[in-house]
């Protein structure tokens, strides 16, 4: 049993850009050399979100952002800008909603998913970020 | 320390069937003879998805439906059914927002829940599918 | 490999009482003297939820619960209030969306999070509630 810590960066863009990051944690997974385990995927932060979806431009350019901008909308005026006399209140409200990590199962070095399932990151600050992610496996 | 992975199957219905798997990932636990450790349960797709509830009719034959159906409707247009000319968006935005694993924690073989809280599977899309459910269980 | 249980208790308050838990959870996985892992944090119920937020009062005094009112206000008839004849249906609808379980990364025995990223409980029952939340470790 062995565990290995693998990491990549992202340059994202604001406002609910959606990153498909489903190659870099594949090949984190293939280069552990790990068979068999499980492979945490996070960003370390309160403005960024993992999840997975059909990675195709009506899901991911129009409906996710939709989704989130009816439930918690950019512009409006949250607690949380009193606090720091900042505007990402949203930002940090839909981090909370959707997580920052989910766990995927692998088997025979591939991280199970279904054929049309990608493993996405979700920028929902206000700004331009640069973003580590983190992918820990586990296994044998 | 040891990696088990177990598969069942289900049989849905459409338009948010939910399911209470807890025997069969319980079941899964005791048969991999691991004593400790986490049970990650998930399924490959992202038209499904996994979560806890007390499973009683109130909240998964009513209360669970009606509050995806108020944030995430079945009958509205949504880009994604531009792409494909199918009609199951949100049953995507669904499996992207409950997502589609959870891990737990098991003790003495035992998964640990609440005396009221079942593991559930929720089937999202709009037509009766057959699904995989995998049990990936990782202790000593 | 070793798998190390930890648990620690919360007095809770009704009503979306938010409680930042990450030193808790920080000090487990110290304890554990497991170096590199994973670790598993959860409750067992289903009317409290893990996630991570910025903690400062804007977002955990305001915004987190002006948000899961918006989409689940306590004040309604849920079907589940029939079932029981009690009133902690939105409690259950909340932790069934936000979950009660969440997963991260440590490295070097520090829980990898983001300078301004905290580990909470929200108590969503509609009483004052003893909880008992799970750390489960693992690693090497």
């Amino acid at each position: 049993m062995t565990v290995v810590l693998k990491t990549f960066q992202l340059s994202t863009k604001p406002y609910c850009d959606i990153i498909d990051i489903t190659h870099q944690v594949q090949t984190a997974v293939s280069e552990s050399k790990i068979k068999d385990g499980i492979v945490n995927v996070s960003v370390a932060g309160s403005t960024g979100a993992i999840s997975t979806t059909e990675y195709e431009p009506g899901l991911v350019k129009h409906d996710i952002e939709n989704l989130l901008e009816n439930i918690i909308p950019y512009n409006k005026n949250y607690a949380h800008h009193k606090t720091w006399h900042d505007h990402n209140g949203a930002g940090h409200l839909r981090s909370f909603l959707v997580k920052t990590s989910q766990t995927f199962p692998f088997q025979n070095r591939q991280v199970i998913l279904g054929t049309w399932q990608q493993i996405i990151f979700l920028e929902l600050d206000e700004k331009t970020r640069s973003r580590t992610i983190y992918v820990q496996i586990i296994g044998e």
